[in-house]
């Protein structure tokens, strides 16, 4: 049904070869022919079939985005800005979410790799990449971004400071009174959740009691139990930092209303709006997109060089509910 | 530097042909001679490149979903849904932000469209998509989401009920005592926009004052001007209702805290955790993603019949915001 080059020569009288010309703009076509095959491309509705030419030349035009959720606002945040850039290097993002399973992000990957995209950007679910290698020997650069590649493999990275940010969270407690802050994190085997627990231990220091540590899926029943049985201690948390937005939303809910010293990991859309404004430690997800997509456009272009890590500052946001002092002991 | 069928076949040893039913799974190889193949794939790491495959058989199993903004929650609720059923469907999603520019928005649907997508999936931006009609005649079926196609397009379309959600929300209001009920909307140049304006005259009917009503793009500084406006008249509205999750944001920040009847169109985190709860009008974002590329893959698939038109339903969820009373006149 779609008109072929064919179809225009016809329509125009003139060679296949000089349509092609004309359709790739090369020289030996005198403009009033030109003119006519562009009548007959627009009589017809011809269009160039993109795929195909790219394919030829090797490329696809395309790059490979791998994420945890894009209903996620980070994550979606991260996709918008991979997006930006990749238009602006006329390349096309095939996206999808792995739904943290390491299975989905390896099937994502390497669907993409057969479809010989350009370039991978990946936010890793899993801890082994292995099955990237022949890919990346083969010559297709791949970017990880929020999480580092498993061992062995040896790609640029670009990550925020979770560490740094969660000593930053932790010490502005400490700075505010508090002794015993809890910390509410996702599953250690998340590589965030673990550098953030790092943080905020090198930050309390001696202070540390494994009691009022909680890391696991972050699920409402659990985040409230866990709170329950810390806030049902004889010296209970008079804060909490919590590890991520998704928690933070939870332990607000868990927490129903009560006061309480909270600081959490990742800003989010109304957290000035809760009264006490939610104080938190915020990444810059677009900033993470557009570094990783503007890095793995400089090795498709054939960029070479040792691997690099990006590592991009975060900042403490101070909106009220961080900067709470210790609640005076119960009189019970 | 990547294996070809050539390598693979010198070896194991075998003619290319072989190679390629092998890859192909046709029969005419005995099983001896396939597994020397298969194992000459593994040594050398060969994978096929299956956007050469598909191109072959004319199709390249993938789908191009244009959108206002992968970073507005609303927006990537869809793009999940949308991704969700493509992977069910062997396919890859492009997607791509068209920021509610027009040009933008038509840029995007024919590069995708040059890239010979077997459909798309578009939230337009603009109300002229005349330049689909080629696309469209050529066998590329498009499906339109939250708002329809220009004029002239026989077009599948995915919407949610905003008229009747719009009406819905206004006539609680109005069974909780308000005559004065205020709508801030988006530009009506907006189809949904223009929807809820439409509703919410219907359910008002002659009670409708026009100085009541503020459509414009939802900045805080005009609808703030807009709500001073308006409360500062002799007879203030008692009751606000807000066209998109954005505006129910940006006037719930205009408020500044000021207890004020409201109920906004679209739900969003956290509107639970808000002192009242906010009452919304939600919509069912992965519904309209789901329903739509469930319609798309119908048509890929060679599903005939005349265009559809879905309409989903909103359901409104009453959090204490929507059902406060009108204020006691002030004792002024």
């Amino acid at each position: 049904m779609r008109p072929t080059m064919k179809d225009v020569a016809a329509e125009a009288g003139v060679a296949l070869k000089t349509v092609s010309r004309v359709v790739n703009n090369e020289p030996g076509v005198n403009a009033a022919t030109a003119d006519r095959v562009r009548a007959a491309i627009e009589r017809l509705g011809y269009s160039r079939n993109e795929s195909a030419r790219v394919l030829r030349q090797g490329r696809t035009s395309s790059i490979g985005l791998v994420i945890e959720d894009v209903g996620d606002p980070f994550y979606s945040g991260v996709s918008r800005a991979v997006e930006d850039v990749a238009i602006r290097h006329g390349s096309l993002v095939l996206s999808g979410s792995s739904a943290e399973e390491p299975a989905r992000e390896r099937e994502l990957v390497l669907t993409f790799c057969a479809r010989r995209v350009d370039g991978l950007i990946v936010v890793p679910a899993g801890a082994d990449h292995s099955y990237l290698r022949s890919e990346l020997a083969a010559g297709t650069p791949a970017v990880f971004v929020d999480r580092p590649a498993g061992p062995g493999l040896d790609v640029d990275t670009v990550l925020c400071d979770n560490r740094g940010g969660a000593r930053m969270a932790t010490a502005h407690l400490l700075a505010h009174g508090h002794r015993r802050i809890a910390f509410l994190g996702d599953s250690p085997t998340i590589y965030t959740a673990g550098e953030r627990e790092h943080g905020y231990r090198e930050a309390l220091g001696d202070l540390v009691d494994e009691r009022l540590i909680s890391m696991a899926h972050p699920e409402l029943d659990r985040v409230r139990a866990d709170l329950d049985r810390m806030l049902g201690m004889d010296d209970p948390p008079t804060a909490l930092f919590t590890g991520n937005g998704r928690l933070t939303m939870t332990v607000l809910r868990a927490l129903a209303g009560r006061r309480m010293a909270l600081i959490g990991f990742d800003d989010f859309e109304l957290a000035d709006l809760l009264s006490p404004g939610v104080s938190v430690v915020s990444q810059d997800s677009a900033g993470l997109g557009r570094v990783s997509a503007e890095l793995l456009f400089r090795r498709i272009a054939g960029g070479g060089g040792p691997a690099e890590r990006v590592q991009l500052p975060v900042r403490l946001i101070p909106r009220g509910s961080g900067e709470l002092p210790p609640e005076a002991p119960r009189s019970s």
